[in-house]
Order: structure tokens, then sequence, then C-alpha cells
């Protein structure tokens, strides 16, 4: 039940190396991802359409790919071009190509029907990830052995911080806060906001803040993209350049229905050139993501192990993750009509 | 078909520490073993009832454990006492506990009915575990990927000590001794004596013995006890102070249907404070231990291999190991009727 | 679908030791080797009768295998000679037997009906093997996880080396090279020519040859045999003298239904105790060995995960791959009626 007509993220731009032949499962889908000489990027599926060899296992020729087996070669569209041998080749010699978009240091790819794949629905994140404001440091994908709604329920409820991240960027009172959750159309915003609460302990650390006047907005929209906003400010302050903004461009992409990819980034918009504040905040960055995917592979696992018809229940804090996956149950039905 | 109404070992006491969160599978049930402030243990289902996710991965907070994700609550009868930004608390909250008593170095569980579970009935090993008398290094659990059943099928027919055990315990003439079995309810007692018999390897290494008047006597009782009585004296001795006594006190606890841990101490009467002693006699052992899981595991690994119609036949050593396999076996139907 | 009434490698004679007890599962079936005290080679089945525990776990005391749990004892007819403890041997504590056959290196197993295991039929590479014209440095098995099936195509089809043996012995005109292939009865011939063609490179580097003339004959008959004769001459050469023979003997072997093992040794008649030559050709091969295993283990796990409805088709060259598939087929549902 993932819906398909929606752009994912297939890579972080960087991770595509030119020359390179780059595979990755994407929606139960083997995927290969390869640069032309003109550094546009391609994708096609990874495997050969002969005997279904791993394209990734062959070699980049020009703009082809050659099967490592039997030397057929392929071009960006999936077009089958060459058979050593032969003359002709027949169209079921062919492999399915996949619409793909660069755009702000993502690759973007649509999975599903290709006359919907219009380049204009592709997620914006360019006031962050191209606004020179703000810096940050790309990660790259992070695999995580749970589905990717687990993903969007942690993120949905950030509750979680104040038991999972305590030593990063997690305080008691963020738990005990209920948030304010709007729900509009298929978009879900959750907000925090305190006039005075702990500093996390990064934060602590890094400015020797006590406590500080902060907010909180997670955003989520389809298909699996997740923005997350925070504000800290000295208490009591009123100076608009005082804030410092911290901001996580944060989609996942299904790998298979039981594991995805975590495309993390953390943007700042203070200390921008100091190393010292971007190497502690990526560690401690690092470090909540670990402690989330430990959590949400051990939710997996339990629910693999366990089977479907093992009790849980909902609390309070479930009504945006809730909401999330509702929203893509709908879309995930609209589509299988 | 695997009794559940019994108290099997959970865990050896000395393998559950203060202000630890200890997870064991038991039964195939997923529990977790932790400490009270006042040093009483108590056994909880290793399940948030909220998402599933494992409470070992939270933590102790007094004598509650706290989900490491969302922060729910609960305590040792395994209520949910609470639930962040949370006033009421629903029933379907709590967690399933389990009957424990601590006694003679053991942690006991109750898996089965709890309106069952008599405290008086918990396997009585006093008589050695907490005798001056004897001394013994208390093992941790060994985790064997067989059936339990094999586990009593082992040690119930100890003719296995001539092949398995040559370098350490075992002698030829064992297994040509037609051992003297006695099935009195649920409990097999299987016996073997000898005037005159090599000593085993272990003994010639420690005493320089050549020969030794030896007996062998192993008792079995549900769930899946095992008491090994071993004597040893020069031949032809009549004084009893000679008499050199060992006794393995070995129960066995399900994990899955294909897995077991096994407890096996073994306890001397003589050297008590001879080092040397102790560690050639410990080694012995744990060789022995590994021998048989060696074995077993052989064992388990080809009958999931070979299916359910793969020949076999039994000898006539096999008498007391179907005999404890009939028992269970009829615990088993009883408790499914 | 795996012919069984057929002479198959069991293993490479030199890998059975004296002494040793040497399991190896063949046709889905574990064998265990041994080595009678006068030298000659048993293969039973690796399972005692009581238990089912490996009998590689046991030892040869003799001539038999005793086995390691309880000491049941079994001779190179599969016959069990003595159960510990107990008079009569029921006719079911036997274990199987395979006819076994020693013969140029090889020792070669019959799993099909042992009432049609004819040594006369034991595949024939004496010409080869046992021919002091030629040299070769025994290869172990290679275990490969794939279907032999998948091996007997790599091997049908050398168009491959253009692409998968690049570095070793693959040139691009050998692909561009239509095969005059020859279907009789169950055997299939593959064969290329070539007045002038380049080098491949481990020849280039041997013996700084540019190009040459150059014959490559693949011969394939049932279970599972291969034999493949390559010349290389000086371009233009018309004194036999000069031309160098390279000579493979590479039967292989189903372990299972989705794997074998590859018994591929190269032979020369050229450079016989040059150690530089046989260092580089071995090298080359063993590069060239496992390029393949690479291919055949992703296009088979990719078949496991796709499923068997995944689209292929067949392309000009895959008519000697096909040709063998067909054989094996026919014989295996004769064999089923």
């Amino acid at each position: 039940m993932i819906p398909r007509n929606c752009w994912y993220v297939a890579a972080m731009a960087h991770e595509l190396l030119p020359g390179a032949l780059f595979p990755r499962t994407l929606l139960d889908t083997p995927v290969l991802l390869f640069r032309r000489q003109d550094g546009s990027a391609a994708a096609i599926e990874d495997r050969c359409s002969h005997r279904r060899v791993a394209l990734h296992l062959g070699r980049l020729v020009g703009d082809r790919v050659q099967c490592g087996y039997h030397g057929l070669e392929f071009d960006g569209s999936g077009a089958c071009v060459r058979i050593p041998n032969q003359e002709r080749i027949p169209p079921k010699a062919c492999v399915r190509a996949f619409p793909l978009v660069e755009r702000d240091g993502f690759l973007w790819i649509w999975m599903g029907d290709k006359a919907l794949a219009d380049a204009s629905l592709v997620p914006d994140y360019a006031e962050i990830c191209s606004n020179p404001a703000y810096v940050g440091r790309r990660s790259d994908a992070l695999h995580v052995a749970a589905p990717y709604t687990y993903n969007l329920e942690n993120v949905m409820d950030l509750s979680h911080v104040s038991y999972a991240h305590r030593q990063t960027v997690g305080t008691p009172l963020v738990a005990e806060t209920r948030p304010e959750t709007r729900i509009d159309g298929d978009t879900v915003v959750v907000r925090r906001a305190w006039d005075r609460i702990a500093a996390p302990p990064v934060f602590r650390r890094l400015f020797g803040w006590d406590e500080v006047k902060r907010t909180q907005t997670i955003h989520f929209w389809p298909g699996a993209n997740i923005r997350l906003d925070i504000t800290s400010e000295p208490v009591g302050n009123t100076d608009p350049a005082q804030v410092r903004r911290i901001r996580v461009v944060g989609p996942c992409t299904p790998q298979t229905r039981g594991s995805h990819f975590k495309f993390s980034t953390m943007y700042r918009d203070f200390g921008q050139d100091d190393e010292a504040t971007t190497q502690q905040l990526a560690d401690a960055f690092l470090v909540t993501l670990n402690e989330d995917k430990v959590l949400m592979e051990d939710q997996w696992r339990n629910a693999c192990t366990d089977g479907p018809d093992a009790p849980m229940f909902d609390i309070a804090v479930d009504q945006a993750p809730l909401a999330t996956r509702r929203i893509l149950a709908r879309l995930a039905q609209a589509e299988a009509q």
C-alpha cells in the first residue's frame, strides 16, 4: 500500500558520481542510476532484459550501459541499442526507464504511471536547500530496516525526543506539551511553542544556554516529505536578528515494504563558517538518526515476529502520525482503483 | 507441544544485575527481567503495549520500566502507570507479567495459567545448590539451537559419553553397560554402577587414577529438570569418607520450538579450595557442554532440512529418553484439553 | 528436474584424504565420502539411521564410520555393523550407499537408480587428464550459489568472454563471431575459428603475441560434462609443432536446486615445467572462474527475488545453451516416467 504516483528521492545528487553505475532498490524495484556524459542523470531498471543479470555489474560506455555478461547495451531511455552478433533488436529487449529530475541536491524519481509524471510537482525544498542563508552538511542515504511509514510516524510525533534523544535534542517538557495539529488536505502540520523551556543538551553545550524561547514545526506532504523548522532565541527576546533557525529537510523513500532510505539534512542560519558548530551539530544529528533507526528496526522486527494480530493501542500524541498514515492509505487506494 | 504450567528457569540469579533490563525469549514469548530497588526480581512482557517496541531498549526509573520510544511506564505487575501527556490510562495499556521466584540461585518463571502458579512446586535443588558441602562455579545460560527435548534425551542416555566425550568424561565401558531405568509417574531415574571401570580422562589427569569404583544416576522431572549424581572411589573402597561426589544441576528452558537455554552447573564435595581442580573440572565440563551443543544443533538442522518423514529408529538405550518424551507429551496434551 | 541416472563428480580425488570423513551435499542429498584402509573410496548417506546426526561428526575406525553421538558403526556399503549394547541390528539401521568410481583424478558418483549404475558409462577425460602430454594444476571444487544449468549455459556460449573476461581471456571479436553449433543426440559441440584475431590479454602478457590464429571448441554431454579445446598458433602458421593447446576439463555437479560445484581444471601442452607460465595461467583462470561466479550468483538471486514470471528473452548466441537445457529436460522427464 505505497502510493507510486509521487516523486520520491532516489539519491542525493552527490551520491551519483560521473562514470558510476549506482544501483538502488526503490519501491521494491531494482533501479540503476547513472550520469550521461553531459552530466544529466538517468534511471533504468537494474536488470538486463536478456537473463536478468544486474546491469550495475556491467560498465558505462559513453551514454550507454553495457551488460557485463553478454554485452547488450541500453541507453538512458531504457532502449536496447545493441545486441552483439545480432541485427534485429526486438521491442522486448528494452528495459523500464523512470522519469528523473535533479533539483535542490536531490535526484527525484517517479516510479508510477509515466503519463502522470509532472516535473512541476517535484517537492520544493529550494527555500532551504538552495538558499545561501542556510548551511548544511549533505548526508548520504541512511538505510533503515523498517517501513517508511514508521519514519513518518516517528517524525510526526516529536514527543519521542524526550525519551529517545535525551542526550542530544530532547528535554522532558517536549513530551509534556500537547502539540497543535493541523490537517489540511494531504498535508499535516504539527507545532509546539514555548516561551521558556530547558535548552536541548546540544544547545547547552554549544551556547551555554540554560533556557530558551522555542518553536518546533513539522510539515508532512506526500509522497514522503518532511520539513522540520526549529527556532531558538533567548528567553524574552523580541529582536528577530537574535532568532537562530534550524531546518531539517527529511524526505524518505521506501526501498521495500519493510525498509526505507532516509535523506535527512540539517540546515542552520547561524555560525555558518564555524567548523566546531558544524561538527557538534552533525555529530548530535547522527546520534539521533541512529537512535531512531534502532527503535524503528526493533518495532518492525517485532511486528514481523509477533504477527499482524499482536495488540497495539493509540495514545493522544498519535493524532498526527495517524493522520499521515490515513493520507497515504487514501492515496494508495485511489491508485489501486 | 511444550507444557506451560511448570516452573522453568528464566535466568541464573547472578545474570540479573541490579539496574539492568534483561531480555530473554522463553517459550516463544519475549520476557523482560529486572530487579526492583529492594532487589526483588520481576518479569513482564518485553513489548510496549503502544507500538510493541522492546521495553529493554528503555530504562529503569525506580521500580518502573520506561519505554525508550514514547515514555510509557510499567511496573513489575505489568500495569501501565504513566502515559506522557495523557490522563486516562486504558486497561489495554497493561502488559503481561509472569510469576517469578528466586531460589537456589535460579530465577524460576511460570509461563502458563497464572491461577495454577504455586510457589511450593518450584523445583528443589537446595540440597545441592544451597549446601555448603558442595562447591560449584555458577555458569551462565548456554544457548542451544535445538529443541529442549534434544537436551533431555541427551542427558537421559549417558551412553553417548563413550563417543561424544571421549576426551573428558567418557570411557568405552559406559555405553556397553545396560542401565537400570525406573519410571515413576512423571519422573525417570537411570542408573549405572561399576565395581571397577576405567577412570574418565579428566579424573585420570586430576588424581592419577587408572580405575575406579563408580556410580552414575540421572534424575528427570518436569518441566525440564535434570540432576546427575556421580560417585567415584578407589576400587574396593569401603570407607564412605573416600567417596568423591560430583553432582550436576542441569535444568533447561525452551526459548522457541527449536532452541533452548541450558543452565548446567557442576558441583563437587572435594578439593573445594583447590583452584587447579576447579579450573580443570570447569574446562572439561565446558568442553562436554559444547560437544553436546554441536551434536544437538546438527541433529536439529538435519531434522529441519530433511523434514518430519525422514526415517529414524530407536535403539535399546533409548528407553529413558523415550519415557521422558512421553511424560512431556502427556502433560502438554492434558494442558491442551 | 535434474537427471539422476548419470555419473557426476562427487569430488576431486585429491580432495579426499586418507582417514578423513568428507561431507558434501550432492543432488540435494547429504553424502559422506571416505577412503577404506586399502585406499578405495566409498560414499554413504551422511546421516546416522538412529537420530539423523551427520556421520561426518563421528570418526573413521578402520573401514567403518562410527557415529559421534551414540557409536553406531557403518561400513562403505551402508550396512550398520554395530550398535553398542545391542545384539540385533534391524535392517532399517542401514544407510544409503552410492556407487563410486575413481578415474582420471575424479571421484564419480551415481545418485540415481543403482541397478542402472554402469561403470563403463563414466565420462572419459583420460585423453587429457591421464595424458603426459598435458599438464594442469588440479583445482578444488568451486562452490557457486546458482543452478548448475547456469554454469552449462555460461560455458556453452563463450561470447560472454568478450564482456565478462576482458582482462584475461576475452577479446571483442569473439562475441562478434557467430559460432558453428552441432547438436548430435545428447551432445552439443560449439566451435569458433579465426585465421587472425587479437590475442587474449593473458597470451599477450605471456608470449608477447598481438594476433593469433585460433580455434575454440566446446563439448557438452550429460550429466554435466564440459570440455573446452583451444588452439593458438602464429598467424599463417602451418607447422603442427607450433600449435599451443589449452584444454579445460570442466564437469559440474548440482549441490541443490539452486547451487552447484564446479570442477574446472585447465591443461596445456606447452611450457610444462615453466612455473611462471603455470602461475600466470592459473591466476588468470581463477579470475575468470570468479567473474563467472559473480554473474551466475547475481542471475540466480534475481531469479529468486523477481519470481518465475519476470520477463526474459533469448538472443542468437543462446542456441547452444538452449539445446543443452532441452537435452537435460528430456533426460529428467524420461526418468520421471
